[in-house]
């Protein structure tokens, strides 16, 4: 990767973190300049429709980040149970990492520019479509093929639920409650 | 109640919408402001403390809103798994009411200000443990009193996951799965 691409990567990085910790419209683009190093000039060459522009690259990178913890975690399971177990001991380490300070990287964008921005709406209903996707594979491998999208979506939404409930508790512990949830 | 607490209660409910719909950040106070109709004079005699304390105030009357509607939902409940349902339909119909477009009252301050607002996270947190509480008090009744606990938060948890996805999908489907998950 050439120092162009470097620059790219770093300024999504960057505003993830941000958008993570303080929510999308506190992240003005001076602070994620500014925190990223990025010259103006740079940023407006890789995003030139502006922050909105870099927010979809960053749900979508958010997106992908979490897609890996799916694969990590149901990979080599042998029952869904176990592996919506890995899944929930993943995200509480990431979120214990953050100083219990990180939100679900896709959230925060979606509260605060949904319904007014079509291009992340768009990005955030992608992302969560593939997360469900990605667990609803390894539910058919491994459980009845009938409830698999049901357990999938039931996974995702009880993960995304328990992100809000740690952050407000500082706990982990919602985590490892919402790996457990099962529709009845 | 006279002309003063009516300012004061237009002010909490301008400001809770404008946060569901749009979050807390991009809700400036000239917005809440113009669309409630008070003067900066009276806000500043209600809320000395500014947005922030606006804001509190927000969170705790839609928490209150939502016990209501978990007291409407459970009271009559014969079994959890009825009242849970109720539940589900009633949050359905309230997000359907807004075009599909408001989120959670509490989940949008929550995000863009913790951990940095001290009171604001004290008032997210308390108005979740309310919920959970009130649900709690029903699950005793209706189901074993050992699951009470767990059966409450995830029911909530799941209900908060449900918002998001909901939104994301511009849909009323999630609420229906999340009032069937259950602790397995």
């Amino acid at each position: 990767m050439g120092r162009s691409s470097n620059a790219r990567a770093r300024l999504i990085e960057i505003a993830g973190q941000l958008f993570q910790r303080q929510g999308y419209h506190a992240s003005g683009l001076n602070q994620i300049l500014g925190e990223s190093g990025a010259p103006k000039g740079s940023f407006y060459y890789h995003f030139p429709d502006g922050k909105e522009q870099l927010a979809e690259a960053s749900v979508r990178a958010a997106g992908e980040a979490v897609e890996r913890i799916i694969e990590k975690a149901f990979g080599r399971a042998r029952s869904f149970g176990s592996g919506a177990e890995r899944f929930g001991a993943l995200l509480a380490d990431w979120f214990e990492e953050s100083g219990f300070a990180a939100g679900c990287p896709v959230t925060s964008v979606l509260l605060e520019t949904t319904p007014q921005s079509a291009p992340l709406l768009a990005a955030c209903r992608a992302v969560f479509d593939a997360w469900i996707g990605h667990v609803e594979v390894h539910a058919s491998r491994l459980d009845e093929g009938a409830r698999a999208r049901e357990l999938a979506l039931g996974l995702i939404m009880a993960m995304e639920g328990a992100w809000l409930l740690a952050r407000a508790q500082r706990s982990t512990a919602p985590f490892r409650l919402a790996a457990r949830l099962r529709p009845a």
